[in-house]
């Protein structure tokens, strides 16, 4: 039943309680699910071409993942006979205006309980950034989907009182968080929120009762470094991790201090980790026809031909019996794939090229959110 | 499970077979609801002053509703905010683009089986018309709605190949269909298409064994003369009619006539019905200040000072336990409150202050469809 209380501007009324409060704690992405969330790409001024390229690649995981899952895809009231044209019946589309499509950033972080229910976390959302750094503006539509979302599906919602995005958060389930201080302890999110406020909160609405922050993501990750492009949960205990041996890459030393910190530290139940590593893609950049095909949009970061794209293979979806690992027409595309094969005995890996996901800023992960099943 | 097969046009697949042939029947608004959908009105060039008034009047009709079963209201995406804010948090609020707010005829028909199972009917829709004397343009929009709830809802769709609206269309849930040649056999909805054809539609998608044709609806109807206005199902056998006893009124004749054609049918099991009459309000005109607030855009009807509007008793809701009967500040409010709990005499009579809903066009019941559960 829905609870009463006073409706805010939001769409409607969150519980005045938290989640730790009330016996619920973040799921892990590789428990069960009763789905994935994803959002249809339509901005030019993002994606090149009209959004064309990029929408037969969200279809393309789309339909990778329906066979193991519902699949449902968010698109505005103008897109939905082009996103119904494109993908397999399988998929549901539902009209879910938004901004841009990075679902994982604005679907609600889902709870649950001992007794299998379910509720969301709506975090606020800046665009990454706001004014100070954001990625466009406005972002109102985007700040909806959470709780557009919840309205749907009949859930209860929590309001947290912290600007984060689910890419910035890795969690084990068992109250292990994993996240950077460049995306949540910042002036662009959180101004004046200090260290044990933030991770107070996370204590408060995810049940997170270790918080292992690590100091940056991918250089060049344009969400100011989310934890999803360098580090994901395989299950409790066991990590994967982006690396590199190539000494001119950027990221070669960021590998190194990651490593280092997660081998150091320890999780909710006081264990060490085991940590594994997957070789990045070869560095990237976007290519003069594709940045040619880009809106130029006061307001909207600009994509200029020549600029470094930022891949990896750890954005990666994990669903039911199956495991999403992108593909970039690189050599380590298959040492990526074995990698996955190895961790995830019981699931299918299957890859999906990603190319037109990253050059719009994301990958597979980024575009997706899962819905836990208990 | 989702049925796999070709993808439309519009949102998702429909299923290849029809209702009839899979068990299914047109349940009727009396039977136990799931919930009972609306949409959010905001066209200026039909709702006076900016849509306010009427949004003021369909969330008092939400607000009665509520307290007996789940209401959902579709709201495109700039006006979410205002009708989370204009609302009680006990509504449900969806992001559901439509042109204009008549969800008694967007909404697919509901059909159920013996097993439980819900399904959904789509018709064609044409704004009433069409080229052809339809209400506005375009309505591409309203004619997704039915599949855009569907998928909400994750129900099974059927498309009939019909233009028709929920409101042509009386049930008893048994077999029976009440309707009018005025809406369904008219070149402006389905040209070519000849009654036994159109029975034999009725037949196949709503499991309708016999079809009770009346000529007209009440006089002013601009939907062309939908049943709902003229006459109602209370339960099986038993009907409630629109009457009057004002000889000035264009409806006199069309009263008796109707009475008389109704006194001599019989229904689906071969009975002959009760049938119990609701006299009208007064005649009423659209005032000169209602007028003066209504944004004139070519291509819609225009609604001028002096027009007369069209209003019955018989456009209510039926809901769980409750009936939401229309007051319009007439003499015969208290009248028709009496004849509803007299025939309902299970259910809380609730009366809501209808004209700003009929200045738009339509009444409570044009403005709702409720969603079985069996």
């Amino acid at each position: 039943m829905r609870h009463e209380c006073r409706r805010d501007l939001v769409l409607n009324a969150a519980l005045p309680s938290t989640p730790k409060a009330e016996g619920y704690r973040l799921a892990a992405e590789f428990e069960p699910h009763a789905g994935v969330w994803m959002l249809w790409p339509e901005r030019a001024d993002n994606w090149r071409a009209g959004a064309k390229p990029a929408q037969a690649a969200f279809a393309a995981l789309a339909a990778a993942l329906a066979p193991f899952e519902r699949v449902t895809i968010g698109a505005s009231p103008g897109q939905l006979a082009n996103a119904g044209a494109m993908l397999p019946s399988t998929v549901r589309v539902v009209e879910l205006a938004s901004d841009d499509a990075w679902m994982r950033d604005m679907a609600p972080a889902f709870v649950v309980n001992d007794a299998g229910d379910v509720r969301g976390v709506k975090f606020g959302f800046n665009a990454w950034g706001g004014l100070k750094g954001g990625l466009y503006f406005p972002w109102d539509q985007d700040a909806l989907v959470a709780a557009k979302l919840l309205e749907i599906e009949q859930l209860e919602r929590y309001d947290a009182p912290l600007i984060a995005e689910g890419g910035a958060l890795a969690s084990d389930g068992l109250g292990t968080l994993i996240t950077t201080v460049d995306c949540l302890i910042n002036d662009n999110r959180n101004p004046g929120l200090r260290r044990a406020r933030i991770e107070g909160i996370l204590r408060d609405y995810l049940s997170a009762s270790t918080v292992i922050w690590l100091d940056h993501g991918l250089p060049g990750d344009e969400t100011g470094g989310h934890i999803d492009n360098l580090v994901a949960f395989v299950r409790p205990g066991v990590l994967v991790m982006a690396w590199t041996e190539d000494r001119a890459d950027p990221f070669y030393d960021i590998a190194r201090l990651t490593f280092e910190r997660l081998a150091a530290a320890t999780d909710a139940r006081g264990r060490r980790f085991e940590i594994h590593k997957i070789h990045q893609p070869r560095p990237m950049i976007i290519r003069a026809e594709e940045a040619d095909g880009i809106l130029t949009v006061a307001g909207t970061k600009p994509r200029r031909a020549g600029d470094a794209i930022c891949a990896s293979y750890i954005n990666a979806c994990v669903g039911n019996g199956v495991v999403i690992v992108p593909s970039f027409d690189d050599p380590n595309d298959e040492a990526a794939r074995a990698a996955y094969a190895a961790l995830h005995p019981e699931r299918r890996i299957i890859q999906v090229p990603a190319r037109e996901v990253v050059l719009g800023g994301g990958g597979l992960h980024c575009i997706t959110h899962e819905q836990p099943r208990v």
